[in-house]
């Protein structure tokens, strides 16, 4: 209980010194909450520990985002009127973390070490599009490059979904922000651009 | 409970005329849930209740994929090592049904009016990609047209989720399928393509 208690002040105190508004941590959950499920069947898909692991990261993420939605909601509701408009954000949160649940159970299946049926695999593998994890290096050919030039570069054709950069996550980048050596980068296409892609940064 | 068992029994038919493999069935429901997070969102975005009537409805045929799931499972497995397998899929599939429930509680805020705080819509607004619903007309220019064409199209450049035609889902609908009068077509891409598209086709 006393735990609790000081994992809230944290969130508040973050809440207010990030002085982030409801829309950016709602369009946050949004993003985050999609991308986990994509990388839920990636991890299924490529058998991938990682990939898992990232989504067990960004599940508690959600956890937080959801009580500095809630919290940031009260906050705001000065009349009955407000708390009544404020309670649908509250219930889109609260549904954004159960899409975010869900998509840890998929991750966990991976964790767990279950041994998982063939079908499973060719049935993610004929999906359209894929999701691959790559890391920034110095011989990579991507290090300094900004998104906007990864995205229109005819021989990629790759999206940059996000980066993780010391820890920290950023979210559908904007097309000026430069990739880094160490970045971690999600990158989402065609299954032909994504592993073309893969082979051209290795 | 009789109604219950009727409704069991209807699905094993259906699994049997259809002879549909469990990897089609968990290939639909990944699809199906995806699409259902981006109906949802969108049904709030535009305040349409046409497209949150869509989640209710794919909610149900999700709750039925999951039993056709469950079923095909157990009558597949011969070995304890089957099955040891095969429940991995069981859980992939439980965990697909509880995304499309999230999506429908998304959904559900739109059909009980709850008046939605205007921050909320302009947290949506601000993604760069958006779902919108077609209806194709004898009018629309688009009838008779290969999905191919239209993906093709310079002037349209949208991509085409899925088509429901006399009450039945065509999910991510292959090439070749030429649309019809009448097929209620949900296309996606980004704001500036499909607000073009509409105009175009209506």
């Amino acid at each position: 209980m006393a735990d609790e208690t000081y994992e809230v002040s944290e969130i508040v105190d973050e809440l207010l010194t990030k002085k982030r508004g409801i829309k950016e941590i709602i369009k946050e959950m949004k993003n985050v909450s999609e991308l986990m499920v994509d990388l839920a069947y990636s991890a299924i898909l490529f058998n991938n520990n990682d990939l898992a692991e990232e989504v067990k990261g960004l599940e508690e993420e959600m956890n937080k985002l959801r009580l500095q939605i809630e919290i940031s909601a009260m906050l705001a509701a000065r009349t009955s009127e407000d708390a009544s408009k404020l309670s649908g954000i509250i219930r889109v949160a609260a549904a954004a973390e159960s899409i975010s649940n869900a998509a840890e159970r998929i991750a966990d299946t991976v964790l767990r070490d279950i041994e998982l049926h063939p079908v499973l695999k060719e049935a993610l593998e004929e999906a359209e599009e894929t999701v691959e994890r790559i890391i920034v290096t110095a011989k990579s050919g991507i290090d300094g490059m900004a998104i906007k030039d990864i995205r229109d570069n005819e021989k990629y054709a790759v999206d940059i979904l996000c980066i993780k950069r010391g820890g920290k996550w950023i979210f559908d980048p904007k097309w000026d922000v430069k990739l880094k050596t160490e970045d971690m980068v999600i990158v989402t296409g065609f299954k032909e651009n994504v592993e073309q892609f893969k082979d051209l940064v290795k």
